[in-house]
């Protein structure tokens, strides 16, 4: 099995570099995709209530545990707060009900999702709730930041999570949370690919000792499945000639050389694949280095280019203004 | 004396959508250079603890109003709040101050400066502060932006100041702000020229009703003379095609097209000039319109290229990442 470095969190626990991540990963084959990649080595699981598939995590998780493969304690499983649970009040029974779904008593990171608090939606209701109220509209709510981080510092405190994640934050709003928090996080996590390096944000991070996961670490790729515009008028990044040539030079393949562009720079990653080489591939990103140069040819392909800003699927909260 | 329209708060006052701005103002002529905007016409000035010349650009004013040029209900004079003052505690005492140093009692618009909480420094021991604290270090405060916004507002509601404004925040922070506040703020200053749009925050703050105000509308001219790197190599908008060719059609200055690019959206300007002729013409930027593919020509030439970032002048606060 390929051999996973950890990195070191500001609170002495330690995150495994590369992890699976979960979101799309349809209902009906989660179980057996979580269990697989346990089987090829994946220890770190990143989920979220918003995708919808925390039971078939779980499910499989036990199956792995039961069989023998694994132990909770082997495993790093990440949640994520979702923002219609923002209200103080709303956060310790949602992320119970979240630990409940997986079977597991505690969360190894658990994630303020969007910095976007929207209007409480009963679980018996509608679940996950996704972004509209129970009438189908937005609707925001006023719980702001300084309280939903202060409810995720009692779930820390109470040891039902281990480390607090925060997710889709920029400087700005880093800066004003180290003012008010008792506890700094311990990880953000960011879209990151060499079209949004963003390199401040990572900068800015690492002087706080705050590990950076990066998703979509492909670009474009995830968004031209939801027929996303700007990603379709996009090169892909398997495409790009500075990808590609240094994949060839190294024997790997373009994935790979952009998870390794990554993790070489400590940034933490959670490819997601649904097929079996490709998963055991994405987990063998570490055995080999990239140049200096090869980084920062990497790096130079940067223009500032998101996709997942919530603008680009209707939802007017421009929290990337 | 050409005339300037006003654009109206949320609150119902109005603000004139061209005003002086004091920054880089030079002491020596400050008060001189305030009274003779006033007399070609400006009503709006805007000024800030740290610009260093409240005093002198009181002096102005209070020359114009004793000659009876102007009375003090006809201007609107704007504010900031520097960063040092951030904790809650000194945000009162030193907005008496800066409106002792005007010699007014009120500020029709007072601002946060920026979304930075740097330790407190005594006026008596340096004033304006600038960045570093009593030893010459950049020293944080702890003081969140919901606490300093509260003091903000217990100075609107005493009558201090007529309108809150916040300038250098983004989206993501001024969403945050709308679910602690009890008065939504009434304007946002930005950064904003042809090459810093922004059209999602500008977009943001009209759906708030807050008015924006663009600082630097003629983009690298004022950054080339505080010699930046990023600006020096950037063409001057004054020399870009684009800009030139409508400034032409018009039988304007390249400068009074850019300030009407920006005031014929509604967005506010505060130029400055030293010189007089450039300063009156500067004000003449509402009697001609441009027509909107020539105001689509101009905002296409955007390229998210911002100057005014505190990494830039090497203050590790990385607001904008």
């Amino acid at each position: 099995m390929p051999s996973v470095p950890n990195v070191k969190l500001n609170n002495g626990k330690e995150m495994p570099l590369v992890g699976f991540g979960l979101w799309k990963v349809n209902n009906d084959t989660c179980a057996d995709t979580v269990y697989n990649a346990i089987k090829v080595g994946y220890r770190l699981f990143d989920g979220a209530c918003d995708y919808g598939n925390e039971k078939e995590s779980g499910e499989g998780v036990a199956r792995a545990i039961k069989e023998g493969l694994v132990k909770r304690e082997e495993l790093f499983i990440v949640s994520k707060l979702w923002n219609s649970f923002h209200d103080k009040e709303q956060v310790k029974p949602i992320c119970k009900k979240q630990l409940a779904d997986w079977g597991v008593d505690y969360f190894d990171l658990y994630v303020i999702h969007f910095p976007i608090a929207l209007k409480y939606v009963d679980p018996k209701v509608r679940y996950p709730p996704s972004w509209q109220d129970a009438d189908g509209k937005i609707t925001p709510s006023k719980a702001p930041i300084q309280d939903t981080y202060a409810a995720m510092e009692e779930l820390y405190d109470e040891g039902l999570i281990k480390a607090i994640g925060i997710s889709n934050f920029n400087g700005a709003l880093i800066l004003d949370l180290e003012r008010y928090c008792k506890h700094v996080p311990q990880a953000l996590q960011i879209e990151h690919h060499p079209y949004l390096v963003q390199k401040d944000l990572v900068e800015l991070c690492k002087s706080r000792g705050i590990a950076v996961t990066a998703y979509s670490s492909f670009g474009p790729q995830s968004f031209v499945e939801l027929d996303m515009a700007s990603a379709k008028s996009t090169e892909l990044l398997f495409d790009n000639k500075t990808v590609k040539e240094i994949a060839e030079k190294h024997k790997k393949s373009p994935a790979q050389v952009l998870l390794r562009w990554a993790t070489q720079r400590e940034v933490a990653v959670i490819p997601k694949s649904n097929n079996k080489d490709r998963l055991a591939a994405n987990l063998d990103v570490c055995a080999f280095d990239l140049e200096k140069g090869e980084i920062e040819a990497i790096s130079g392909l940067d223009k500032g280019l998101r996709f997942n800003n919530p603008l680009n699927y209707g939802i007017p909260t421009p929290i990337f203004a």
